[in-house]
């Protein structure tokens, strides 16, 4: 059986698995990144992992290469460039270093781009050619797929919607810029709205006893669903301008659909309804009721199958 | 000699030119449109414009094919789409006419899209893959490359980067949004933003003694070349608008490179200088000093190249 050693690097948990050409999970482990312990303790724990990940299935197969999906992953250089929330230096050399661990055809793009390629063989996006994937989860990742194909770059670095400009002097980014779409549309960026309505408003609130470090997009979301009127508004203002800005990328690429994933997308239609209202609102005449939102229906677990289908990609076997 | 038979429609003159498949303009022709007669009148001086170019030509050829630009004009439908300063109704079959006309296979797309690979095949583009055009003329229109090839979308329609959000609630635009981009990064535009300036500063400018209708872009070139206050405040504020959204380009495609071409793109250095300045300053970290502003070299005549392209691609000549 032919398979593929996928693995996805987040900024908590570092998920491995060994995924057949058809995108079946044949074996999955999952351990802590150790995102702020020296690069080579995770090059010690990633080897163990793999290590047991190979002895623990009992079936006869033939590794085919690897894929890797990681932050701030160029696919050219085979690095992670600047991760913030990372220790690991400003060019981690990520590639290099599984080639070394192993002797297979290793492949590697950011979280968001491989995310991409997971719906288009995998997930939502199976039966589209055009789509662009909005992972809304502490950031705002993405990445496109035009004809069937992602979108790299001249650098490999392209798709970062997360950092379109909203307003010139809008909230700080970590990223040095303000205004930046991810301080806004994201469960950081939801978050910042909810204590931005606290200032303006009088309104009660569910929330208002939660602190900013403890409230999540859960919190948010539960608050919304009971009519909480802050919760209620912040959704209603996020969708506001993230609608708008994917007007923008419409103009750009003209998908067929958007594919959202990520904490922020699991309050359903809740935020998907505004969301396609301010959008449609937006478009350009002739992009009007033909670009669908929908949700990516892969599980936490199956965020390998970005990385798998990377790696399928470049064999050629996808 | 192979030939393509490439026709630029624009809304005052349409082009006609018999073109190589190295790019040589062997023989062309130019007539008036007539945006706003019947399409069966131009129908007519377009056959009769052909047949002339046809037999002015001395030399031995076989034509291969048609490319045909055209405002608003969709790939995939062969059609124009809700033209606007065309009175040529909602959707013009123009391929199929010319289909009619003449028994070759014929290829149209919109007048941005054939430039861009115009410069791709033979202009400014020649040594690079991912770029985007930019026509700042009466309006902005724009055309995208990406690995060599032009990006068309879902429906045949991407690339309408004039019509991308700048002020939610901004300047009235003709398509029926608010704040369009080409409503302030065109011709048209910058006249606008001279008109918004001599209403909110009371700095003397040449160009105060000039009507809203008599003014054109050379003039405000020529006013800012001497000097004149107002013409400097319009391109600077021109080139902050257009870079911060040329960032936002560059976050979603990593092109190498933005070509302009058009009556704004005239101004050079007055508009190229600033332009730059406000783009690298909106530019997300990884993609700072890596994206080049260029002046398209073709000329009025050479607009024929583009359609020309447009069929090479499609007949794969190119």
């Amino acid at each position: 059986m032919k398979l593929i050693l996928a693995i996805d690097v987040g900024g908590t948990f570092t998920k491995l698995g060994l995924v057949s050409i058809e995108g079946e999970i044949i074996s999955g482990r999952l351990f802590k990144t150790g995102a702020r312990q020296p690069f080579n303790e995770f090059k010690k724990k990633l080897s163990e992992e793999i290590e047991q990940l190979r002895t623990t299935t009992t079936k006869t197969y033939t590794i085919q290469g690897v894929g890797i999906g990681a932050p701030n992953a160029n696919y050219k250089t085979g690095e992670m460039i600047n991760p913030p929330n990372f220790s690991w230096g400003q060019r981690v050399p990520v590639k290099k270093m599984v080639q070394q661990l192993l002797n297979f055809p290793v492949y590697m793009t950011n979280d968001a781009n491989a995310a991409a390629l997971g719906e288009l063989y995998f997930g939502a996006g199976k039966n589209m050619k055009n789509f662009v994937v909005l992972t809304l989860g502490t950031g705002l990742g993405s990445g496109i797929i035009n004809e069937g194909r992602l979108i790299y770059g001249q650098h490999g670095m392209a798709g970062e919607l997360g950092h379109v400009n909203v307003f010139s002097e809008g909230r700080q980014c970590n990223c040095g810029l303000k205004g930046c779409l991810e301080t806004y549309a994201s469960v950081t960026g939801i978050k910042r709205t909810v204590y931005e309505l606290f200032a303006d408003s009088n309104a009660e609130s569910l929330l208002r006893s939660v602190s900013y470090e403890d409230l999540t997009g859960k919190n948010i979301s539960e608050a919304a669903n009971e009519g909480d009127i802050i919760a209620l508004k912040a959704f209603e203002y996020t969708a506001q301008i993230l609608g708008g800005k994917m007007a923008d990328t419409v103009a750009h690429l003209e998908p067929e659909a958007f594919i959202l994933t990520g904490g922020l997308s699991q309050a359903g239609d809740l935020f998907l309804k505004p969301l396609k209202k301010y959008m449609e609102a937006a478009l350009f005449n002739t992009y009007k009721n033909k670009v669908e939102i929908v949700l990516s229906k892969s599980t936490s677990t199956e965020a390998v199958l970005g990385p798998a289908a990377l790696a399928l990609v470049g064999l050629k076997l996808k």
